[in-house]
C-alpha cells in the first residue's frame, strides 16, 4: 500500500524548498535525491518568497533558527499558502528554549501545515504549550512503549484533530495520524538515533510525499509512508553494516537503501497497524 | 594534456577561499584536499576582505546567499580583484529567483572573474537575462545532447567572448572555452545528478586549478582541466559501486577518486574534443 | 588510563552546545554520538544563552564567525560560565585574519575556558598576539617535531599557566597541558590533514570528555584522554582503507572507529609520554 506513494514520487519528482539547520542539511538534499525529489534551499526573506514559488512544497525545520532565517520561514511560508503549496513543520528542539517554543507555535498559528513532524516530546511542547524536550532528542520520559500506545494514539489524535493537520510522531514506534485515522508504525532500528539528521531527513522526505501525491485525501497515506520508507531504510542499510562500521556509515547506508528502494520493497518490509476508529473514537 | 594541470595543482598546492552555500560546503572542503589545494571559507565583509588576501583565488558560489553573505562576496571580490587573485563564479539558481539573478548580474558586472561555471540554464540566464531554471537543476529544455551541441557550442562561445573570461557549462556534455577556442568534454555520468553539489564542488575544483597554474594563456585548458577531473571521478567512482550502494556512497567515491587520480590517470581516461576555429570563428 | 575517561562519557553522556562553523557541524555532531555525547547547536544570541543552560558545556568555534554569532558567543559563553559550565575554545583561523585573532583574544579576557585547543600557529597567535596561520592550517615552521619538542612543550606550559587552561595543540604530536603536567600524545596520522574538520571534531569531543568527567583535578587527563581517541581513530580508521579509498572515506571511517572505540582499546593503542615536572618547572 505505501509502496504506491514511493512510486508515485519517483514518477513525477518533487521540488521541496527547505528552511533549514545547517548541521544535517547536507542530508537533507541528498535524501531527497535518493527518493527522486529535488532540493532547493534558500533563507534570505525575499529570496525564499521566490524560491518557493516554483517549488510544489515547503519544509520548515527550526533546528538552527535565527531572527534572519524566522523572517524568511514566514514570509515564505505565507507564500506558499497563498499558492496552496504543501507546507510541513518540523519544530526541532521545540521544548528546549523559549525562542524554538514560541517560533514553533507562531508558525502553526500562521501557517496552514499540511503536516508536522516531530518527536514526542517536541509535539508533546506544541500541544500544551511546555515540554522537557533534552536538547533535539526527546525525553525518555516521553518514548512511546506497546505499554504507553494506546494513550500515546490518543493524545497525539487529539492533537492532530485540533490542529486539523497530519501529525507525525516518530521514535521506536511512529504514530502517523490526521485526527480521525492514521497508523502506528513499528520500522526502524534504535541506533539511528546515534545519527544526527534523520528525523530531519524525514521530514522533508514527507514533504515530498505529500507534494507528489498531491491528493489531500490521502495525506495520511503519504505521510505514512513517508515515514516507514525512512524506517524500512534504517533497517536495510543496518544489515548492510560491516564489523567496524558506525554512525558515519550507517547515516551513508540509510540514504543508500532509500535511493535502492521501491514499491515492492517497502511494502514487503514495512509492519504497521492501521488505527482502528472504534478505539478512539 | 590535462593531467599535467592536475599535477601542478598537487605539487603546488593552491589556497582557496570559498564564500558559498552551507548545503555543499563540506564536500566542497574535502573535493579540494583530495585534490591537493587547501579550503578557507569566511563570509562575514570584514574577515573575507582579511581572508582572501592570504588565498589564490576566491570561488563565489551564491547557492544560499543572505544579505550578510551578498556583502561579503562584493567586499572579498574586490579585494581579490585589487591582488589580481583568480575569481570564479558559480551562479547557482540564476535564473530561479530574482535575488539570485540579480546578484549574479551585478557580480558579473563588477568583478573580473576568470572563469564562471554553471548548468546550462543558469548560464542562458546571465546571458539573456532571463531563464527557466528548474531550482538548481537546469531546465531539460537546456540540455545540451549530440544534436543541438554545435548551436550551444556557439553560444557559450558567444558569451565567453562577450564577457571576455572562461565559461564552463556543464552537463551530460560539457562546454569549456574563453571564446575563441576551447573544448568539449564527454567524461561524467547521469546519476552524478542525483548527488547534491558535484557542480559546486567542480566550481571550487576550478579554482584552484586556476590558481595552480597560475599563467592566464593557460586558464582554459586548466578549466578544462579541472571539468575533466570531476567528469572522470564520477566514472571511476562509480565503476567502485557495489549492489546496495546508492547516492551518498557514491558522493564519497566521487571525491575519493580524485584524492587517489594522478595526471596519467586523467589522461587515460579524459574523453574530449577541441573547438576547431574555423567552425565558430 | 586514558581509556576510564571514554567510558565514563560512555556511561554519563555529555550534552554539547556547539557554536561552531557551517563547514564541518555536520561531522562534529557525528562525532559526539559516536563517543556517547549529544550534540546541539544554537549560535541566534537569544536562542543560545536558553539552549547552554540545559547543556554541561559549550564548544565556541570561530571557524566561520560572523557578527551575528559573535553575538551569540559571548552571550551564551557567559551564561555558561555563570552555569559553571564546561568552555572550550576552537581559535579556527587565530592569525589568518584580524576579526578571528581579535575574537579568539576578547573571548579569552571575557570567558573562563576549561581548555582551548588549536594548532600551534594558531596558539602562537593567542600567546603572542600576532601568527602566520596559513588559512586554517599551521604554517609549517610551527610545526612540532622530536627536534623542537622539548621547546614546543614549555613554550604551550608556559601559556597555559598564564592563562589558568588547559591547553592542547595538535599536530604530528599533540601536547597537552595546564602548565603544570601533561601529556605528549603520537597517535593520529598524517592523511588526517586531508580531511576538514578532525580539528572541529576534536574539540567538541574534548568538550564532552570534560563534561563527563566533571571533575576539575583531572581535566588534563580527560582533554589528553580525547586527543588520543581522535588520534588512535585515525589509525584505526587508517587501516580499514582499501585500495581506492581517499579522504571522504577517511572521514567516515575515523568517526566510525570512535563509535567502535572501548576503554580497553584506548588504552592499548594509545602512545603517549607524560611530562616530567623537574624539566619544565
Amino acid at each position: 500500500m505505501f509502496g504506491h506513494y514511493l512510486e508515485i514520487l519517483r514518477e513525477r519528482s518533487a521540488l521541496v524548498h527547505n528552511i533549514t539547520n545547517y548541521v544535517t542539511v547536507n542530508d537533507v538534499a541528498n535524501v531527497l535525491l535518493a527518493a527522486g525529489a529535488s532540493p532547493i534551499m534558500a533563507d534570505e526573506a525575499e529570496d525564499a518568497e521566490a524560491i518557493t514559488e516554483i517549488c510544489g512544497g515547503l519544509c520548515i525545520n527550526i533546528g538552527t533558527l535565527n531572527r534572519q532565517t524566522i523572517g524568511a520561514m514566514f514570509a515564505a511560508g505565507r507564500r506558499a499558502a497563498e499558492r496552496g503549496h504543501i507546507l510541513v513543520l518540523d519544530p526541532v528542539g521545540a521544548g528546549a528554549s523559549p525562542l524554538r517554543t514560541e517560533t514553533a507555535q507562531a508558525l502553526m498559528r500562521e501557517l496552514p501545515f499540511a503536516a508536522i513532524r516531530g518527536n514526542m516530546s517536541e509535539i508533546k511542547t506544541l500541544a500544551t504549550g511546555s515540554g522537557t524536550t533534552k536538547g533535539v532528542d526527546a525525553d525518555v520520559a516521553d518514548a512511546v512503549t506497546p505499554d504507553n500506545l494506546e494513550r500515546a494514539v490518543s493524545f497525539v489524535k487529539a492533537f492532530a484533530a485540533e490542529i486539523d493537520s497530519v501529525v507525525a510522531v516518530t521514535g521506536a514506534l511512529d504514530i502517523v495520524t490526521d485526527g480521525e485515522h492514521g497508523y502506528v508504525i513499528e520500522n526502524g532500528r534504535p541506533e539511528m538515533g546515534r545519527i544526527t539528521g534523520t528525523g530531519c531527513q524525514l521530514s522533508a522526505l514527507l514533504t515530498a510525499f505529500l507534494v507528489a501525491d498531491g491528493d489531500s485525501e490521502h495525506r495520511t497515506e503519504a505521510a505514512a509512508a513517508a515515514v516507514a520508507t525512512m524506517g524500512l531504510a534504517g533497517e536495510i542499510g543496518w544489515s548492510r553494516m560491516r564489523p567496524g562500521d558506525g554512525n558515519t556509515t550507517y547515516r551513508n547506508r540509510i540514504i543508500d537503501a532509500i535511493f535502492n528502494m521501491d514499491g515492492p520493497t517497502l511494502d514487503g518490509g514495512v509492519r504497521y497497524r492501521e488505527m482502528i476508529e472504534r478505539e478512539d473514537g
